[in-house]
């Protein structure tokens, strides 16, 4: 047992430290500005930070080892940098290591054909476009998968797109040019082998972005998240990722590293959050006392720091988990994360916003944001009670000789 | 010790209910549409219910029976009619009951002059104009009074107003014209006659508008929260309420019933939070079963209900000391409630949200909104922590005599 | 609505209250160092408090008015009372009022025949003999009483009770004479009325002590909890209470008064709790301040205090709906404060131990007794998972028209 | 970072995995029948035990790698065996490996004379003597060292104890000989020189053991916690571990693994716990359903399982820490897992009990005992609160310059 991380990793570490500490935290309010201004453009200055961190080789450092095209980091390796990429929710893109593309990249590198892979896959590892996910359904509990009704039909040669989708993360992004869409191909078939993973172009006729979504009143622009309908949308069944009937296998392989990534980056998120806590409380006082140093402050900043160090460990442990046995060997630990990591930052960045007073909660500071942000994630990728009772499930399974 | 309402108030129950179930709910999304369409104008059905309610008698409920010119009721009446009101956070203003006008109302009230009266109070009550109040700065840490930094001195028969406030709630609204501004007038007098309360019209010249507010990503348009600036602001000294330094004394009286008001509209919003949570955990289906009998979903209802229940009999009690032994009689009793509240709601509203999954974080239901409210509800009229220290001090002096 | 005591619960308030300040509380260690000699006797002192008890007229205050014998108070003027006597958990038999005499003495004065009152009641009511309760079984999970193996058979004019029961408290007390057994009559009957409750004196031939149980640790001498088997015990037909079958409908009425008691109890031993906190947390210094001002010490001082009044006020109410409604109107709000009053005092308590260092974990102080008492609790008369489901279950059927 | 045990930790686990597993488990009901009968006496099949532990190697296994005398395991090798001897408050004894022998123990091996660690060490080692510690009193608050008042004064070639110490552990068990005995030896030294550790026999005259103590109401025979007198007590100066005035900074270096060894075994301790409430949640039925699928138990199960992993990995962690960077260098996460692991397990042990029903906390599971013990683990060795400040203080001096 060893808590260094690699060599690799602590040189990636110090450079995607620097690189965030010296170009990106300080134009936050440049980027805020821009938006503000302008929702739905990026900001020159990304590009700008884009290239500089592309020739840096600071780029797809996600991609993990054993599928080539990036530096070759195991998901253990990349896992600090996805959390210090985190700090900042719009950190990643800098880096080209923003959600959905990751996840989106990494089904095409695993299952994309060559001409998939050209003509989508490529483009995303340049950067140049940005794509989305079509899973959540406004009218059903999507937390059964199950539940899922939109479809996608064969039809000859076409694949017949319908239903409609939102929480489509990343629509609003005036470079996103694909989706890729999951909806119910055969009812009929095996309950894995039913549904299909479709990339559909944005301008796909047929497809419509009903209306943008807010999360406790952020439009998060400039991805945002859409409600989009989808009527009657044909695309070549070449579009089809590995053909029709494998969406939920490619969803699962997706899911383990893409939790480890969304969880990392909001222990970043989270970190962030205690250290302008704890500036806060030391820069202000009152009744002659830092505010740090009143009431039960202190207490709660050190159950901050207690609730982020393990929560740290239980995500790198499960990174380390899908290095070493697989993704569906880490079943069990990534559903422990994704149960523990949310709630964990919602509590850290709620001290922080108390220790900030009403300021916490205005735009001054990145808190309340990245507190609806956590609380979104306590639904994305699965709720927590399912999560809780994968890992249920599997503690009961141990003692099942003493079932009634 | 009886638990029923008086007559009178159950009469008031049952009629503010009725019209809230039957005229204001059901118009919840038209007043959110023309809020999307024209943030800072007043929904032309605003006036048409405010004319009904006024008509019917439901009109400034909130004057304490002791003061006239309301229906009479006492605090505990009051009480059930604000949790009502609360269960939309635009409702209250149809009854002429929103905050802070229902606190100047009352410091003009028991403090203005017949002048002041006649020129901001009648129109108050008529519900023609509306009012902030400005008391949180942004460079100090504000839940100590005493860093107050803005000034108001005296210049022979004017009071120059200097200083920054924030969080002066209502001034986005169209039909603001005037402030209540708190401010240091004698550095050297006793600590509780330093302060002096000033009517400032909103267009006096050197008051500014910095910029609105959002609290989380809401706006809370068309009232709106406001950074404002106040430069050499000259004011005649008949606008200083109940004359200099005597700003801490109304301030406190102002505070009690403020704090029960606050509370039992959160609890309406609670409670309304706790109604949409049942129907969607009911309507709701995932792995063959209603959402709320998945986990611990009805374990976490059942709770809502615990702390809600407990909640409201604490305000209730609290009126009642107000009304029975006054403001300063019941002020531990305050700063209970203002303790146990925002984060009882807090908690009931996470519930329900849960049980919506994404959408519960969306525009499409009251929820986060609500959630954002009672948030800042932990810092208005003082953070939890002002308050908890409040209730040990009094806890702690009944055993004094074992200090070491 | 209105939060002051009736005159008559003022009066037994300030008399019980004296009583115990006076009388009870200074004698504790003597009572501790008693039983700590000869576990299962009566000490003398009881007798003698009991005899100062009655002679003040304080004596069977539980009895509620409607039936007769007692002072005539309702459960709500009882309930403070019921607080006092439960600061320590042995006063109650002081003033006769100690579980589970108190309901078996309910039982009897509702449901008994003249021959049952006049041979159990009589003495029961004069503290001369004390009685136990047989419900809950070592073999089954009683929270579910369908799953109640043992029988009482009638046979003739005789009625034969096999099984086993325990957590039969009160069963070591020296003068303990009967026991209320309940057993399975008629396994065909509607459901509830396939029970009957039987009069079995401890003596009688085929009962059996078979150990005392312990309570983290405490055998709570002299009362104790046994486990007692029944094997072939044969009494009269006449000592089944209101007849073979009405088991289930006594017990239902038994248990709503009880709770009260049980929870108005825990509140005064919370109470109690508390004091001893702040006293010690003032007493004792470290790094150069009193315990209570380090840390979070005093905000969880305040956080007791709302727990406890809160609490209190809930049981209150739950009090005042059974006397204005009745048992089985009040059902769901008896559940409530079942599921809340033992973890709130829990949690009290456990501040209490803290403010103590180890001491409070000894048996200098009743601290960890209590709280062991408190945890048990959470069981007796119902854990708090069923009574979590009754007030779910109550809730969700007020929005039943929205079930999928 | 490697998340595997070292080969050599891995084949420890193995064997004292099946050790306990085979040879220990299955004695439990005669240990606990052994010592409910002859308290302070050692059940033979302790010795048994001892021996047979002894001539398989699995002896002193606690004794770090550097200073050699055991099998070389480093601390993190150590911890999963802690963790396994934990799963039984008794089975550390059986491979000598209990507290407080291993820190006498560690310190005799790094400050002891030749001549003290002949006389204590060696037979210590052997397992032929136990030992005690005497550091809290009873007339202060412990938590800050600064409060002792027990003296050590040198007098020519002796050294005289004075004072009162309690919560001394082991002093019950029969073969206890010695005890370590802290004290002020110059109050006008340099704070931290003012303190020595003296090895006293058991039977020094003026050593008086005034009363055994209980935690909850156990006894924790045979080991058991004294409250003891030291009155004149002398004994030669060369008893004085190091020489006068050195007892802090012997106590320092002695508290950083012994917390690891208390952590782990309570770790130990809440998953033996965790794997009773599995069984009886699923042995056991109610409403036709296993105790475990009703309400949110199975949420709980899960909320222990994600509190386990991650105490156990911070745990690991700090083990490390002191491994590699000394004990000094892993204070803040030695602190750090004292206030986790002792709160996460009362949590685990109350959820196991709970399942129980009042069984759990009953003499028939070893639930509440195993709750007595981890609360007390709250105080041992620092209060929770202690070290919950030393993090924080960690924690903002990385914000100093924020200082206002």
């Amino acid at each position: 047992m060893d808590f260094n991380h690699s060599a690799q990793a602590e040189r990636y570490i110090a450079e995607v430290g620097a690189f965030v500490r010296e170009e990106v935290e300080p134009r936050e309010h440049e980027f805020l500005a821009a938006v503000a201004k302008d929702p739905w453009a990026v900001p020159p200055m990304i590009d700008e930070l884009k290239a500089k961190a592309k020739s840096a080789g600071l780029w797809n450092l996600f991609i993990p080892k054993e599928i080539g095209r990036g530096p070759g980091l195991t998901n253990l390796e990349y896992a600090p940098l996805a959390e210090i990429m985190g700090r900042l929710n719009w950190a990643s893109e800098v880096f080209n290591c923003n959600a959905p593309d990751t996840g989106n990249m990494e089904v095409l590198l695993r299952y994309g054909s060559p001409e998939q892979q050209e003509r989508w896959l490529e483009p995303l590892l340049e950067g140049e476009i940005r794509s989305a996910f079509g899973m959540t359904e406004p009218q059903v509990a999507s937390s059964d998968a199950t539940n899922m009704e939109a479809t996608a039909v064969v039809d000859g040669d076409e694949i017949v797109l319908n239903g409609r989708k939102w929480w489509s993360t990343g629509i609003g992004h005036p470079d996103c040019e694909v989706i890729i869409f999951m909806g119910l191909t055969d009812p009929d078939a095996d309950a894995h082998r039913r549904h299909s993973m479709v990339l559909v172009p944005v301008d796909a006729p047929g497809v419509k972005v009903e209306r943008m979504l807010t999360v406790f009143g952020y439009d998060e622009a400039p991805y945002g998240h859409a409600e989009v309908s989808y009527t009657d949308v044909r695309v070549p069944l070449e579009n089809v990722i590995a053909g029709p009937g494998r969406g939920f296998e490619i969803a699962q392989g997706r899911l383990g590293p893409g939790r480890i990534h969304h969880c990392m980056r909001t222990i970043g998120l989270a970190e962030r959050a205690l250290e302008f806590g704890c500036r806060r409380g030391l820069e202000r006082s009152a009744f002659g006392k830092p505010l740090v140093d009143l009431g039960g402050n202190r207490e709660r900043v050190a159950e901050a720091r207690l609730a982020l160090e393990q929560a740290r460990l239980l995500v790198l442990r499960a990174a380390w988990l899908i290095d070493t046995k697989g993704v569906k060997g880490a079943r069990t630990e990534v559903s422990a994360i994704k149960a523990v990591v949310p709630k964990m930052a919602l509590s850290v960045i709620d001290t922080a916003m108390q220790l900030h007073g009403a300021a916490g909660l205005s735009g001054d500071f990145p808190l309340a944001e990245s507190y609806a942000w956590c609380r979104a994630l306590r639904f994305i990728d699965g709720p927590d009670e399912v999560h809780l009772g994968v890992v249920a499930r599997h503690e009961l399974k141990r003692h099942e000789g003493s079932r009634a």
